[in-house]
């Protein structure tokens, strides 16, 4: 797996894909420079008049349910996306906390506009039960997949996955991706994360970016997201920590880290596991 | 006093709140992560369409002017707020440049939605008077409260307060801040502040977070976050001029000093002063 | 040359001008932060109920095509800058990529509500020539003037302003300036610029502080803002390399090197050249 990694990072580089982003605006910058940080190129527009040809010009759309306001431009941009054979990443943040969202992420599922999903537990919990149980956007539920029900969790995301013929990413303290037949889990990370707002959208730009420069293996590219991000993560917080800081430069050193990203250090870090 | 402060600040901890901010676009990713340093959750969320069922999750609703626009979205959550117990902050921002803020503002305030008014001197006027005095957003009058017109500055606030039934922050050099009986001065803080964007909307978000965890004790809540900005900014000033930085690294340096805030720290600096 | 710099920062920190930015959500915090560090202040604001009454306490306004949507509010706030005489500096962002942003673009110059343009070399050429050939925001043709064209695009640069009457800023690894007659050449700078997002907008930010500042002599306004950004690029990438920092310390650092600029720095690596 840490050869295909590699061959993700290497393609990513090479291709430099653009990745149209619908997001909301408490993170659009972070989201934006993540994306420049990891190789790509970054474009926010969500104007329904422009986003087709936005879309057009893009090799992976990104759409982000705290720009929920922006339905019509997301549908039209994800129909030509799929037209085009692009990657669409659903990110359905606090979808748990507003039957918009969740109304929102049903209708593109059911247009099978989706190509990856990826949000903590409790979202994609209520992406796929249409349950209220949110009570928060960063801190909700990061923990549910545990070492205990981590089989019985990989099952139903497996199941989840068929039933949306989507790449499923569930993230938190342990990551599950899944496209329905093949599971990665991956371990790791900094608890520093929580701490910041935007780690689950830039892991979700992040994804953008690699699925963009990797079409035809999501599910690599998914997993290469989210190593990138937990090994990302581990490097700022011992920054961090030895200049005595606090979370607002934990979040400048962590996409400081994607941009000085080294392939090779993944290796020895890597705390990947197949089921 | 301290005591009290540091009773808000470990209700804070131990209750994590969750703050509902509708917000200006220019500094809703500071406010987001300020909330989470201080120890709150953070929803922003604008579509009129959500906006009472994330109210309904959250402790506490920030309302910042500079996101007129969602004028709807503001009343609809102001009212769920009140219903349920709940205090909302107002930061009257640029009031002095716009009519359509004022009108706004004097809206929230005649319908009895608003628990706690933050904002400089030019701003907290014009929602008194009306005026249109205000040049500017950011360094607008922040020195009107002087020691030599003090006690009749606390006066007019007092005033103000029991007019409007809101607990005023009148922020700036000095903060001044009162319930119509009790009034609080707060000195001290970094001239940094003023060479930032956000401080003020970060101060707002900050009186939401323990307002949020201390919905019985505003005063003293609007108190903390008074004094925690004056503390953090020292602190974050301090820093930056040791190690040779600007503005930016200002920014990062504030919220890392809310992030790292230990409460005993507050008792030797505090600059508070009952009237 | 370089008096006519000091003279322009000069002015800056003596007028403390106002600028009032209709701009996108992705990068509206750095450019109010960059604004302040400058020694202006900022307001942004986009509701068309406020613009008017917003842009006529303000010296300088700033069109950033990333907030196309706001078309009735940029033409309300220009109309009025114009008529105060103050300069309105337009920014046509990923112009190449969007017919809407064209045709807008256009309206605004055809109306003659346009002081000074800033582009990348694909956003200038699309305003020129109604062309589609953008395929980036950030990366997009920026070497395209070259020593070996400089004399071409120049003339071709004189042609537009003088078409267009406004002072036309084309930047990138070079910068060329003109007001029609008068040209000026910028060389310098620091790759990273590249690799983040919002140098653009960052750098129309500037121009919109020094030219509010200096409405009179708008090409050397221009040419200031041009220097100050190189200058403050190379600044930041040696202070990001002695750290082994990323591209997210990067944009800090940039900022950072704004807010402590000495004029005298400038002198000796000024890289101007007239043509």
């Amino acid at each position: 797996m840490i050869d295909t990694i590699k061959a993700v990072l290497e393609n990513t580089q090479n291709r430099t894909p653009m990745v149209h982003s619908i997001t909301n605006n408490v993170t659009i910058n972070d989201c934006a420079n993540i994306i420049l940080a990891a190789g790509g190129t970054a474009i926010m527009a969500q104007d329904e008049r422009e986003v087709e040809e936005i879309t057009s010009h893009a090799q992976a759309l990104v759409l982000n349910m705290g720009a929920v306001r922006a339905q019509e431009a997301m549908l039209r941009a994800a129909k030509i996306a799929r037209r085009n054979g692009n990657p669409v990443v659903l990110d359905p943040v606090a979808a748990g906390a507003s039957t918009l969202r969740r109304e929102m992420c049903s209708r593109l599922l059911s247009e099978n506009l989706v190509s990856v999903i990826r949000g903590n537990a409790s979202e994609v919990r209520a992406l796929a039960a249409g349950a209220e149980q949110e009570t928060g956007v960063e801190a909700s539920a990061l923990d549910s997949v545990t070492e205990d029900n981590l089989q019985e969790s990989a099952a139903w995301l497996r199941s989840f996955s068929r039933r949306t013929g989507a790449v499923v990413m569930l993230t938190g303290a342990m990551d599950v991706i899944t496209d329905g037949t093949r599971t990665a889990v991956v371990r790791g990370g900094s608890a520093y994360l929580r701490r910041i707002t935007g780690a689950g959208c830039m892991l979700t730009s992040l994804t953008g970016v690699y699925c963009g420069a990797n079409p035809d293996t999501l599910l690599e590219a998914a997993v290469t997201a989210s190593e990138v991000m937990k090994h990302c993560g581990e490097t700022a917080e011992a920054r961090v920590r030895k200049e005595m800081e606090g979370t607002a430069s934990f979040r400048t050193r962590l996409i400081d880290a994607v941009s000085l990203l080294n392939a090779d250090e993944l290796t020895p870090n890597l705390c990947l596991q197949i089921l």
